[in-house]
């Protein structure tokens, strides 16, 4: 895997988390991908368990940006920010998500590091 | 583990990278504790093995700074800059290291997500 073709995957996977559609980030897991997110939760195995994640955040308007992005062969680290809008609420998270690729390039875990403490909530 | 204990233990590792020694580094992790830095490189197992690392960093003049902490249970993510200078070199790396910690508040495992392309060296 080189780095270039990760770095492509992660900046498409947070771009994905503003636009949608649930599916096309879904196409970057492996099909027996596991996800923890927040880290410590149940981990989700399979896009169908990982798929309500993405379809919950699909319910409101949201905006990413990336911050920083560090990659060593199969893995990588990446830092942004995710700021969405429901119901007169603003809700701004900025988590540093870690994941492993396998040689196809497609993401087999990921790990969101965030909790409660670093959720703002404000009203719009 | 409250994530105010994980916080200063990590806050406390960070400056530790700066000042040393070395022994108060190891301090801060459990006795078996495995280290993968660079993730991906051969992982270092207990304080001999994981000391050969910082004793490396004490060689040189070096200054860090913390940027970003993120914490949920025993898991911790941050990023954070080391700039060391030797021998007429000034060397930047940010990388975003990964811990888990156990019930005392000692870091079990360490992996630092940074590549070849993340290291910045300028003549001084």
């Amino acid at each position: 895997m080189a780095a270039q073709q990760i770095r492509e995957a992660v900046e498409r996977y947070v771009q994905l988390v503003e636009t949608g559609p649930t599916a096309e980030i879904l196409a970057l897991y492996a099909p027996d991908a596991v996800v923890e997110d927040p880290i410590g939760s149940d981990p989700r195995r399979g896009h169908a368990a990982i798929g309500e994640l993405y379809d919950a955040l699909a319910q409101v308007q949201r905006k990413t940006e990336l911050h920083t992005l560090r990659i060593n062969g199969n893995h990588a680290a990446v830092s942004f920010t995710l700021v969405t809008e429901a119901g007169g609420s603003r809700m701004t998270l900025s988590p540093i998500d870690v994941m492993e690729f396998d040689d196809d390039g497609r993401i087999t875990g990921m790990r969101a590091y965030w909790g409660p403490d670093d959720m703002q909530v404000d009203k719009i």
